[in-house]
């Protein structure tokens, strides 16, 4: 086979047989194929799409270019929750434990930020020890022993999406259904999961633009998984204002562990984030089968989050993985990050837009994300909400908290800011986080 | 600047300033921007275009990574042609010497084959000695002598689309409108050519599919060369068969000087490729300010190539870039290729159809041509044609004959050849080349 061809049929709109997919991809890994040919396939995939059966032969060919996880011996039900990624999207923390409570096990293989939106490795890391390079053979004895582990994609897992997902970021080339689709699709394949929760977020913070596109990206998950034998259910989400009070990687752990800590009292009670996580949780007892409906499941969800069941799960997640547990009980101890100024309203009225991708931008700035993939993480940089959409102000009133390690990041980030807060005269409609469910 | 974020620009049909043209093609000529980046970019070029201001982006661009020639000192006519590349296109070597003998400086500097079309360079370089390697000094020395020199593009002129055109070769993006017309244009600007005919080839064996796709090209040509300058007529001619009797180095060199050599008699008159030849010399004659019409300059043209002028013309560019003059006088000296196969008819009837590209291709497989940058060429190997499309056939006649350098490469050509040959009861109308003039 011949690359050039391969490209050029695809680039004129022609569907690729798994033969020229899997040709691609297995010389690719091997270096035999060079960046530049597959970037160039890349961007003609952006523009031309991948049909369903394309996007079948991107996941056996990600799937097939490492060691698939063999959970079979596993007699539970086993579902994962994935997220296209958001500002102040920190459920998967309390999601893991919360649904591990139920004797579902929870293989939750996470992504780290890029871009403007934060990730669930980076959030984990800010916990002292806490280790999330395990092996496979770590993470299936984990998933073993605690019915939940909480870690990167291993080494082994998919390498093939790794090394394209790279490319990707760098060549334009992410926004993409068909490649988003198979990346994350072969990903939740492969590391054993048998029921997936879909959480497509929609709105500014999101990484697709556009409520369409969420929903085609929406559909195209729950068709693949299920093609590959997986039960799954997709839950389009409002990403248009950042999800609870907290951005920024510890700050994000601490608003976790004040919803589930008992002991512990939040200064405002996160119900968009209680939302969500409750709604994903119902969605994944549903699929592990410990519930007839969603609605049932976030019944049976809140009671233990109230009841500390779900942060003693927690504690023992961390424990195992290295994390310091006396610093979860004790947020407080947490280092401060060195400087902090307020973001404060200058008319009155009400704030009718937080608008979650100048939340995202500011955070990277602060040092909570990267803006390329080696730069080092703030973990005690944050942005600290103090006002939600809908909420009153008064002129001169705080409606967020800044917080970096130097100044200037600290003024570059409200000058961000600045730019994402709408204030108006009228008290503006605040509707449910929760957009459609599709299963 | 950001490359992720020009590309994202191009991706999103948004028009590329000048500055972030230059800032992409500066930095990836210094390797500050890698291959992938710049395939991506092509790749979305490639699907949305490039605007009139994006193309003339392109140029000065390209023209300011390398040294510009100048022949402002020379105080003559400086016309050359370009043609966007066929199957038997011999028509540079027979066009060069005979507008020089105008005093027009005909400053030539062609390319070399690729893929199914032949190249000038390759023809030159078929004649022993023949160097068409000389630095831009060396060059302009030549055209202040003799009025010509016929070479390849030097390493100083326009190094950037030289980069860049490798790139689009082996990554499926050589068929854009305005990539094509940015290098083919900055080539000629660069060189020092004030006026330039192009010769846009439509028809099966031509690089653009469709004709108006081709007059497309031709229009964005003219208009390019035009703001920067230059003068410029533009002629679409057919490339559905191979121009002229042979196809192959050494055999087009032989069929040229049939043409120009009073002495020499040819054993079928060329009439396509005389007809072409002499058409393109005619608009070249009139961009030099020769005379006042393309056919006024076609009549100029004929008297100098029947008078011998033009080939005295051409055993002197010859001599001068060291080629042997005494082959050009005896061409039945030259190496004969080793194994040689006819193929014929196999009915009876009218020669409807010699498809260009399957004889383009049948060369490749002979040697003529290259499948990789770096192949061998054979100058020896050929196809000669017997008949032409029009010509009545007797069952068992040669319609061509086919010489290679193994019986193996004889058989594979004359398999592809068995595709492109269509014979039809009634005799086809044979139309003229020149399809249409845009001035």
């Amino acid at each position: 086979m011949n690359p050039v061809e391969i490209i050029k049929k695809k680039r004129d709109g022609h569907i690729l047989s798994f033969d020229e997919i899997n040709y691609f991809i297995s010389h690719y890994v091997k270096g035999a194929i060079p960046d530049y040919q597959k970037s160039a396939l890349l961007m003609a995939i952006y523009f031309r799409g991948l049909s369903d059966e394309e996007t079948r032969g991107f996941v056996k060919a990600f799937i097939s270019s490492g060691k698939q996880i063999d959970l079979s011996h596993i007699r539970k039900p086993i579902v994962d929750k994935h997220s296209t990624g958001g500002v102040g999207d920190k459920t998967s923390l309390i999601l893991a434990p919360l649904v591990a409570c139920f004797d579902v096990v929870v293989p939750m293989m996470s992504g780290r930020g890029l871009g403007h939106t934060g990730g669930t490795l980076d959030k984990l890391e800010s916990i002292p020890g806490f280790n999330v390079h395990l092996s496979n053979e770590e993470f299936i004895r984990n998933l073993e022993k605690l019915g939940v582990s909480m870690i990167g994609q291993t080494d082994e897992l998919t390498p093939a999406d790794k090394k394209i997902y790279a490319l990707r970021d760098v060549t334009a080339t992410v926004e993409s259904v068909g490649l988003i689709t198979a990346s994350i699709a072969s990903k939740k394949i492969a590391e054993g999961a048998k029921g997936i929760v879909y959480d497509v977020k929609t709105g500014s913070g999101s990484t697709l633009p556009g409520y369409d596109k969420s929903k085609e990206l929406a559909h195209n998950l729950l068709k693949t998984s299920r093609d590959f034998g997986q039960s799954a259910i997709a839950v389009l989400t409002d990403m248009n204002s950042p999800l609870g009070y907290a951005i920024g990687n510890w700050a994000e752990v601490v608003e976790c562990i004040e919803i589930m800590n008992p002991e512990q009292k939040a200064a405002s009670l996160s119900l968009d984030l209680l939302e969500v996580t409750l709604f994903l949780a119902g969605a994944m007892l549903k699929l592990g089968g410990k519930c007839d409906s969603i609605e049932s499941g976030i019944k049976l969800a809140g009671e233990k989050l109230v009841s500390g069941e779900c942060f003693r799960k927690f504690i023992e997640v961390a424990e195992m993985q290295g994390g310091n547990a006396a610093m979860i009980r004790n947020p407080g101890d947490y280092p401060e990050a060195k400087f902090e100024k307020n973001f404060t309203a200058i008319e009155k009225g009400y704030i009718n837009k937080l608008d979650a991708l100048a939340f995202g931008l500011a955070a990277v700035e602060l040092g909570c994300g990267r803006k390329k993939v080696d730069d080092k993480i703030d973990y005690s940089s944050a942005i600290i909400l103090e006002k939600k959409p809908g909420d009153e102000v008064g002129s001169g009133d705080v409606i967020c908290r800044v917080k970096g390690e130097t100044m200037q990041q600290v003024d570059s980030a409200l000058k961000i800011i600045a730019d994402g807060v709408t204030i108006s005269k009228n008290r503006p409609d605040i509707k449910s986080k929760i957009l459609e469910v599709i299963t």
